[in-house]
């Protein structure tokens, strides 16, 4: 194949059926979104690289693409809607509704490996609320989510959930050295792919001490169901309240399908409390299909310093408490059509065929009277064998046929066909063609 | 201001009021091309340059984003959406549906001078039907465009049709030497915006002859009313039958809103057939807010030639005949905006105050259940004057307030005051709240 008529690796092309597919479970997911209080917002995909720089680590950096415009600036694409965000906060903090929350669904662009089963081109879809601490947002957050995955027909969904401030408070207490705490989070968030065997033996690779690798793995597995479970067996900790909190406004939301799970830390990045993760237990091998927490030190790094020469100079501004989640759309298409519930649609409805050159005008009105119903219609623009204008049809999912040849154009009937039962349908007057097609 | 807090030149965030705008824009938009049989399509912003290159004018290939990846491939950012659907054509020929019927609405970046007014990223919406050479796949394309602009709320639309090959005729019939014709075209173009005197004195310059000259004004300013007008007055001119048919089929479709002019050539680019560009009556300044032509030769470009080992060969699918219509988002939502059509839509329609933190489990009780109804709601997360929560529910155009302090809580009461008419009512059973709101 010539280079020309490719994709870049990584990239993908979304011919018509899947293109559908997807904008209609970004419709369903907004709507939901919007039930909740979210509104939707836009920014740029190239951003001014310093705004990108410093936000995602080394190895986030080295993947993002950046280059130099004509204009000798240094810009890059965007590498996730987070920092996008939190740059908006920063600039409109005083025109934006505050606590805001906005949801943003769009693509964002990573340099990564594709044999991972990765794209360099992906999707998320995020929603956020940016100035409140209450854990009400929290659950807020994971409800939308959740009720979003319910909408699109998902039965079962299981949200992990754990506190980062209680993650800490457990090593700490265990007698982890101060120094080895994120090492250890590091090891201890990938019990769900390496399993226990192999995090003690890297916990004691990176240097924790045998008795508090058993504290810590006593507390890690102590079951937890709810709040009273929390607050008695994790008493003091810090961050056990906000978990308690968080269970207790689940519950009192309807939501019992969470799991308190104490090895959950979402990776190093930047959350500061509450970290969630979304799994499907009928499709477990598309892992977690949304997850994510509070950070409540991201937008603080663009703010600035309050002007030094004002009085009662306290640190007005400078962190700013949010939370988020993110669905992963390529994992969560996938997961919908392993569970078959991904509904291809019907585009158009009706397809009315083109038999003689004489009728045009006769078909042109024909259509134009369906349209105008409201139904959705497509026409065979040039007369052709009727089986190619089916073929065209059930390529096109189309659901019904509207057949005039001459014999019936005399008669002023029309002949219609189901396309997915075969059945085939005299109506009498033409008139009555759009009545037929709309109960049908 | 901090470099980091800006947005790069040319570049847009749009806020949740504008986003939302233009989120309910797009799907109008989106309804009316699936009416019309019209399928989705997505590509990625980046191509490989060279897909790119050739395709735009030199002018064109200055205005690209490209850049060299990490993986040394030269890439360009999508430069418009017609370039990649071609592509997309010559790469899947063999499965898509032909004629193929997708629109597309999606940002295209052009490193374009901003001080006139125009941006570096900005979205376009097209539609096209590639592979049908019928006059009707023209009239779909005029159709649908026309039809989604008055679904937006457009009353007076004017559609300007012409056709290049008849364009083309006119000149060399007029007595314009061949290589003047092109010439020719570039200067007529600009009637609209300079003037008769100006295109006449301009003629004279790239060297149109006087008595030439004066055969074309004859003819372009026949007053054309139908397709028996060109009939008749442009007589064996080729495209003359095209445009005529063209004007019977938009009349069957009951759009009398057309206008021929046959100064009409939308640029130099790649125009083949029918052109047209649309007009507002009552928001001129706009300009043209959408337009379009017929393009036979584009999607040719990308495919090779016919193995020549084959028998019978033809240049089969070397051109690939194309016609399509692109509405510009940026000057629509500006006429919309001017002609008071756009409905600030309310985003949640209720706020759930939250005065008393003894009462949170109550508050998140009821805002449970509004949102079950379908209502969105939002709810204040933390306890704080009623009068700051109302400037809340005012930013964010929330239609009412829920209000319950603990004289209503012990009473089992609400009020619930309309924000946009400052009414407020007395609900006397909270479990009428749900009712109440979703009557009103």
């Amino acid at each position: 194949m010539k280079k020309e008529l490719q994709t870049l690796k990584g990239f993908r092309d979304f011919l018509p059926e899947k293109a559908l597919e997807r904008e209609k479970i970004f419709e369903t997911i907004r709507a939901v979104f919007q039930k909740y209080g979210f509104l939707p917002m836009e920014t740029p995909v190239l951003e001014y690289k310093e705004i990108l720089t410093g936000k995602y680590g080394s190895e986030g950096e080295k993947l993002m693409y950046s280059f130099r415009d004509r204009g000798e600036r240094d810009v890059a694409m965007r590498y996730d809607l987070t920092v996008p965000l939190a740059r908006v906060i920063a600039q409109y903090q005083n025109e934006l509704p505050m606590p805001f929350k906005r949801y943003q669904i769009a693509p964002v662009w990573r340099a990564d490996n594709t044999q991972k089963g990765r794209y360099r081109e992906f999707y998320q879809c995020d929603v956020d609320v940016v100035g409140s601490d209450s854990i009400i947002a929290d659950a807020e957050v994971i409800a939308c989510i959740n009720e979003a995955l319910k909408s699109l027909g998902i039965e079962d969904v299981i949200i992990r959930i754990n506190n980062r401030k209680l993650l800490d408070a457990i090593l700490q207490n265990s007698g982890v050295a101060k120094n080895k705490v994120v090492d250890a989070i590091r090891v201890i968030d990938k019990m769900d792919k390496i399993g226990e065997a192999k995090v003690r033996e890297e916990l004691t690779l990176v240097g924790i001490k045998t008795k508090a690798r058993q504290e810590l793995f006593e507390t890690l597995k102590l079951g937890l169901e709810d709040s009273k479970d929390i607050e008695t067996k994790l008493a003091g900790l810090s961050g056990a309240g906000e978990l308690a909190e968080l269970v207790e406004i689940l519950l009192e939301w309807g939501m019992k399908n969470y799991q308190i799970d104490l090895t959950l830390a979402r990776g190093l990045d930047y959350y500061t409390g509450t970290v969630f993760e979304v799994i499907l237990p009928d499709a477990p091998q598309y892992g977690s299909v949304a997850g994510g927490g509070r950070y409540d030190n991201l937008v603080g790094m663009f703010l600035t310093s309050p002007n030094p020469s004002s009085r009662g100079g306290e640190s007005k501004g400078r962190s700013v408490p949010a939370v988020g989640g993110s669905i992963g759309i390529d994992r969560l298409v996938a997961a919908l059509e392993e569970l078959e519930l991904i509904k291809y649609d019907l585009v158009s409805d009706v397809l009315v065929c083109n038999l003689e050159e004489a009728l045009e005008e006769l078909y042109l009105k024909i259509v134009r009277e369906i349209r105008e119903s409201g139904v959705k219609t497509d026409f065979y623009y040039t007369p052709a064998k009727l089986d190619k204008q089916l073929k065209y049809a059930d390529k096109k999912n189309i659901n019904f046929a509207v057949i005039i040849g001459p014999d019936e154009a005399k008669k002023n009937e029309a002949t219609v066909k189901n396309l997915k039962t075969g059945k085939q349908e005299k109506v009498k007057q033409q008139k009555d063609l759009v009545k037929f097609l709309n109960i049908n």
